[in-house]
């Protein structure tokens, strides 16, 4: 990233002591999750679409169907806006005026391009399959010729991005901290359950891999 | 909801098979799920700004501070997309080409108004904390009137919209199925770990309630 004090857009409107423009906190952000949420305008529409995403420097991938509109559109080179939310736990607060969440977000303005060479294509699915589940490329058929060309694959540059955090106890007025009211954080995060085979899978091939199994414990 | 059929915005573009537009999923899918990611447009800029909601019969309802940025361009009337993803296991196929995930989504359009009085803003915020943590509105202490003018809220008529859902096994090539590769579905779902009591509870108010610890075995 070649920035480390808000722009514009990226400024943090609302409570912005929870802003923060670190490179630091955004990659770590990112590399913390694999979903997001990209909005892009059509004709004055906003769409907001969920997809997978990775991260490699300082370059964030999207991929997707060559006939999918989103990257379609995206190729084009309009703004585009993503969002990558991590939520940490519930904030019950005496109030319901300060319930609130812990949480850790990103968002990323800019334009992306799309990725024409089969050898960065493959590198950036790569990246989106290692971030979705990390040991898992290499245990599987990669891509044909045929198949990286039914793929689009977009880079967006990381210059344009904030994070946004909060973390800790409900923050109540100082009146209500007598009420008779629990109150404290309701921690979430995400579980895995047991892995569900294919119902076509081989009978000699029953071993889940080890990175399935141990998928929870990666840090969040 | 008054619509059965795709609009043009709402018609699932890529694999119109996992669309669907009936009012029960559309319903059952926002009632599962607490956070949506709200999409608008400022001079030409997309936003995605991840918040809260409550749905109330056919009205899906967003609150937040009255300085939100976010709010006030909504309560101008532009056109808004918000989306609600719920991720329920990654798919795992033995090419790189056919992975994928789970999911069920929910993508409204439509303008948001302002809601004015303090006893639909009050009814819109109840329904928000009850989609939230079911069982928290009663016990806490309820807004003032001071409270309710800092709390903008909006409405937003859920009259189009699109599901997209995915479930199952991979699909692979037919001529992949014999790769000694495991392949399956990791399940996801939402964890929620020991509640945290805020440091400064009183001593006799230990209890943490019932609602917060059957949060987890809540239906997703």
């Amino acid at each position: 990233m070649n920035q480390d004090a808000p722009t514009n857009r990226t400024q943090v409107a609302r409570l912005p002591k929870r802003g923060d423009y670190s490179e630091a906190t955004i990659y770590s952000i990112l590399d913390a999750g694999f979903l997001c949420h990209v909005g892009f305008v059509v004709d004055g529409q906003p769409f907001v679409i969920p997809t997978g995403y990775g991260r490699l420097g300082n370059t964030f991938y999207l991929h997707g169907s060559a006939a999918s509109r989103m990257l379609r559109t995206l190729a084009m080179g309009v703004e585009v806006c993503v969002t990558v939310t991590l939520l940490d736990g519930l904030v019950l607060a005496r109030s319901a005026f300060h319930h609130s969440m812990n949480y850790r977000s990103v968002v990323l303005f800019g334009t992306a391009t799309l990725v024409e060479s089969s050898e960065e294509k493959t590198t950036a699915l790569r990246a989106i399959s290692e971030q979705i589940v990390p040991g898992r490329w290499d245990d599987v058929r990669w891509p044909t010729e045929q198949e990286l060309k039914a793929t689009k694959v977009l880079a967006l540059p990381i210059s344009e991005a904030s994070a946004k955090v909060r973390t800790g106890p409900p923050l109540d007025d100082e009146e209500d901290y007598s009420l008779k009211v629990w109150a404290g954080v309701l921690p979430f995060h995400v579980q895995t359950g047991v892995p569900l085979p294919d119902p076509r899978l081989p009978v000699d091939v029953d071993d889940v891999p080890g990175y399935l199994l141990d998928y929870g414990k990666r840090p969040i």
